[in-house]
């Protein structure tokens, strides 16, 4: 509900169709005031979960609209905020969350990989709650190259591993920061890595043989609050 | 993968199935060397679909097995570090999430609801990568009455809340804190909050009109985060 609305109100997207439940209906209104951009079409929940898959977690609304055009690079950097790089993830739900934590911590906007990225379904337009409208979501061809040109333009490229020193917002924060965030299963590539001008990782006190890492898109959270606090 | 290496390796885990591809089998016994517990039952991929159900993402690889008793709460608060209460967080994902980031910084326990609260499923168990075996989930049937209880065991309840004073780890140090998280639309239910000694929230200097909150999952990260900061 809370991702259809602000599509609706979102003058640059282009709608296709708008399909809600009664309730659903009264519920949207209540949260963006008629008139709407698009009409409605009626339909039950029954007819939803059809048209959705089954398995999909609807509130009895479902938007189908096109995927915003991205602005150029040079047009991010003029926004305030650091930038984040998702390097091969892949779940469209951690890339929602992330752009989500993104547009909540004030970034600048979010540069996914052409390929091995997800497309903006509904699933990652979902979790995003909102996040699609106002925050830039970019696409790269070759990542490694994208953070040679974010050093070129005065931005300061921070891997997030576990295995560098703590990251420190304080101590980042006279720099613009690139934050590169890794593959849910792999963390970061190689080549990714040694494009970074330094490996910086988030302390976990609790992190054992079992579990030692953070979902990406909690890391990402955790990294975005620690870039945001000043000294 | 994660969450199935950690149940096989859990003594206290009853085990009922294993469904493995064959690549499947040979990844788990890489990362946990045989011989296991159980043995594996072999399945095609195509199976494992069927079994599981369409939508879901596995690798190859099923385990069915019973929930952990959970033990008593006076058992958690032997433990060290905070504790997480959720009220009404719904998603088994976000559940699982919360009970990862829980693990990494060495949370004490978390303690859900007993109806309005996921049940253990694959989905949860996922998510949580391994972290249902290394911190409790216990049920409470009254949450406010929970808070009650916590608060007469010494603990400092925190209710998490965009309308609080900003969370300081290192304000609260010298406390056991158990950190209260509401439903990812509405939040803290009135009863909850007022049962709080205190409701802090995250700062976010990018919310808005379109976008004021955190995924839960983020949040809790981000405040155990905070709360694992000492002065």
């Amino acid at each position: 509900m809370h991702a259809i609305a602000a599509a609706l109100a979102n003058p640059a997207r282009r709608l296709r169709r708008l399909v809600l439940t009664e309730e659903a209906e009264t519920a949207l209104a209540a949260r963006l005031p008629k008139p709407w951009a698009l009409a409605p079409e009626h339909a039950e929940r029954g007819r939803l979960d059809h048209l959705l898959g089954r398995d999909i977690a609807h509130q009895g609304a479902a938007l189908l609209a096109d995927p915003l055009a991205p602005p150029p690079l040079a047009a991010v950097l003029e926004r305030k905020g650091p930038l984040l790089v998702l390097d091969q993830v892949s779940d469209p739900r951690n890339v929602g969350a992330i752009l989500r934590s993104a547009a909540a911590f004030g970034a600048a906007g979010v540069i996914a990989q052409e390929r091995h990225a997800p497309e903006e379904t509904g699933a990652l337009a979902k979790a995003a709650s909102g996040a699609l409208e106002t925050v830039p979501l970019l696409r790269a061809v070759n990542i490694a190259r994208t953070l040679v040109a974010l050093r070129a333009a005065g931005c300061w490229v921070v891997g997030l591993d576990a295995g560098g020193a703590p990251l420190s917002g304080p101590a980042l924060a006279e720099r613009r920061v690139a934050l590169v965030l890794g593959s849910e299963g792999e963390g970061l590539r190689r080549l990714t890595r040694e494009t970074c001008d330094e490996v910086a990782g988030i302390i976990l006190p609790g992190a054992g043989p079992v579990l030692d890492s953070l979902n990406v898109s909690a890391a990402a959270a955790v990294a975005l609050y620690e870039l945001s606090r000043r000294p």
